[in-house]
């Protein structure tokens, strides 16, 4: 990244969350590794993150990495696209679907519920101050529950503070997001 | 808030985060009870926000206060806006400087530090895409160290995240704040 | 303010003006001293400000000033959202009103009329190219007759004039307006 | 206009204005017109627009009218576009320049002073609240001194009241506009 | 224009297509001398702009000229404006058309037809990426064909790059079209 | 696409160039079926298209192709940043460049010369009337040349439309593309 921060000393517990990075994608994540110049902020930052895009919810994986893709997309943020770029590929096994969130998903034929998610996760992005309960009454519609509302409202809300984080320290991603998945 | 998800359970640890804010503020955050109605994302967004704005940092947490202040202004971030700008007028023992940031920073006559601080949690609100090497340059020539920049970025991004998930589900400050430090 | 436009002689009638401000308020608002430096201009100011504010009108006098503040917060101007907070504050001796009003007034539950004002009112100082018989209709719907929509507009035209003009000169407010009516 | 608020009784002074008007234009401006369904209204616009737009100024007629041109450009006024197009058109005896006015200006050749003029102009058209002493630098480098400085302001700020006055009711601009000075 | 690319040798069909204009109009448009520096590329714009704007379409040519104005006025394209709002005066014989299609076509009575393709017009322009099959419903229940839907389409979108090749290189109006059909 | 409108005859010339396609791609790109429902119109289209993007320059085809991404990914054309974004990577052999074109140009390391370029193309998509004197002097300080500096203008500005064209008529990428040069 642009910031002189090297990574410092992590904790056992970090260290072997690096080490199952390795092991499982075959390097730590960019973002991961920025973080790491801090031991405790990279330790609340991947646990906010474990449990935001890993712990159950009533939205798939894959679900929650289409709103970060489309939300990255707005905010333009290089890393996020290329690294949940790769995961949607990955999570769907349809590559084109990477590129539709990356490049404007109204271009696609999604379903009422996707297209209702990603909607809400795009205003949220452009204009919070105007989200208001019609905007959570078409979720409702399209037959989110209030759980699922506040995870599409959660993923939304945190790339838009992972991806000003990238660009305010220039994370760059790992090149092999770029190959994955294609 | 708007959404139907009344408080869950609370660890002990919560419980008693919990009771210390009643005890030390006489209520707790409303931005708490929104996310007790699940303990693991509340203890997730608890650590990651005590890190970020209580933590030994080369911001002070005025400073950080005043980052989050401007940055809820640019989303029209009622929530915020209210609870943040009592902690600058808290912090700063300053009820204009908490107005001042809450309406548009430009208009007072802040050092050159917070105005670069300012300017650039601001530009990677608006514009996050176009923050270029220049603009961690000005705050370098600002006095600001690596380890600072880092910090000034990531309390505006968290804002960034904090103010939409307000928006999205309707979160409403508790009255207490609108009174405090006038 | 920022121009080196020292008050000049007043007239008779304005000389009144200041005094009757001193008397009332304990201080002439910086606004009038910034036209000072020409009593033919702040004759006019004043008559045309009086006539808007105070005249009899469809709508009362605190409805007018929430106009102003949600107006002063779309342009972010410092003066006047200090100034006719402090008014919206008095006048409803609702502290929380005022405060709603300068942050971001969709946040709040304010009744149908008073939404469909600030909506034009906004709407007409965002995007004034844009207004159109639907809009004009929606304040019909809400109750408001061919005056009050003259009103409505005149009071929201007024202040995209102000706003301006305090953001062209920098009129800081006077201090007493912050602690006004908390 | 829009609104039903047809004419009112006029006092002598707004009868004989009105009939200077018809015998040196042939005809009313309507943007009078509308105001005329409340006298004291009419008189408090029209002496604060004569003011404005005709008291003794370091900025010449046209220049006022060159800015009114400008700004009224950026809000996509119809009626002061119109209007006020015709008055450079005739001030300057130059139908191109209005012309260049309504449609971009910074596609002519201006002087300097007429470029920082407009430039100001038009950023405390588009955007208030980032007017700072670095612009009020610009139009003193150009040669304008205090107090044309404010009429620049003054100018500027007006035509943004203005404009949204004639959107919020639908003035129209009275034909003779069009054909004049071509 | 701004560019050093003076007129080069031009081709004998070019040289008849200057020959004509100069015949009928009395000029050459400035925008075929600022192509004239390639023959080759004159040819190519010349045929597309000829197919384009005179072939026969379900749309008229003053509705493809009013597409033209409006679009440049979205763009601020002073030699579009100019040049092609002279040709809406002229087809329709109705002076105030051009005025009104380069100021803001939304303030005057069109009918349901006109505003349609306007308004599909501009938002093509302003935001592309939002088009979506909502947009054309609305053009064919004004009773577009598919055919006028492309037709419409096509001379917005042609606007949108001779705008921006006009702003790129400075191009000006031949002064003739100010003075036609006043 | 999404207006019924489908191929009709074509001429030999046309038929040829298909063929072509058909050979060398081993697909008929959508752009060229979506004019083929009037064999004048992709006759005007394809001479066009293929003397800006093909023809002798000082911009090479991968500078081009740039353009053309950089410019599709302001006006978020799902067509143009997948047909282009593949030039991109096949023409350069590097894939990650393709990619950075299409999510932010900025997060690169490019030359000097590239970075003017796109920042060019970029401001002329974005903000047409802004382009200035000093825009075109960025270009020339970084080796543009005034044929160059046309054929950046040429580049941008016809993406502009063809961006335009492909969101009214939703055109969609061929499959190809996707999986091209990774």
């Amino acid at each position: 990244m642009a910031l002189d921060l090297p990574p410092g000393p992590l904790s056992a517990q970090n260290q072997a969350y690096f080490d199952t990075c390795l092991e499982k994608l075959g390097f730590v994540p960019n973002v991961l590794v920025a973080y790491a110049h801090d031991d405790a902020k990279l330790s609340a930052f991947a646990a906010f993150y474990n449990d935001l895009m890993l712990a159950p919810s009533g939205l798939s994986k894959l679900e929650r990495e289409m709103i970060a893709v489309a939300v990255s997309s707005v905010n333009r943020c290089y890393y996020c696209l290329s690294a949940h770029g790769a995961a949607v590929r990955r999570l769907s096994e349809d590559p084109v679907l990477g590129e539709l969130m990356a490049m404007n998903f109204r271009a696609g034929d999604l379903s009422r519920r996707h297209r209702a998610m990603l909607d809400f996760a795009v205003k949220l992005t452009e204009t919070p101050h105007l989200i208001a309960e019609a905007d959570r009454a078409v979720l409702r519609e399209a037959g989110f529950g209030e759980r699922e509302i506040w995870d599409v409202a959660a993923v939304a809300a945190f790339f838009n503070m992972s991806n000003r984080m990238a660009s305010a320290v220039d994370m760059r991603p790992n090149p092999e997001y770029h190959r994955e998945a294609r």
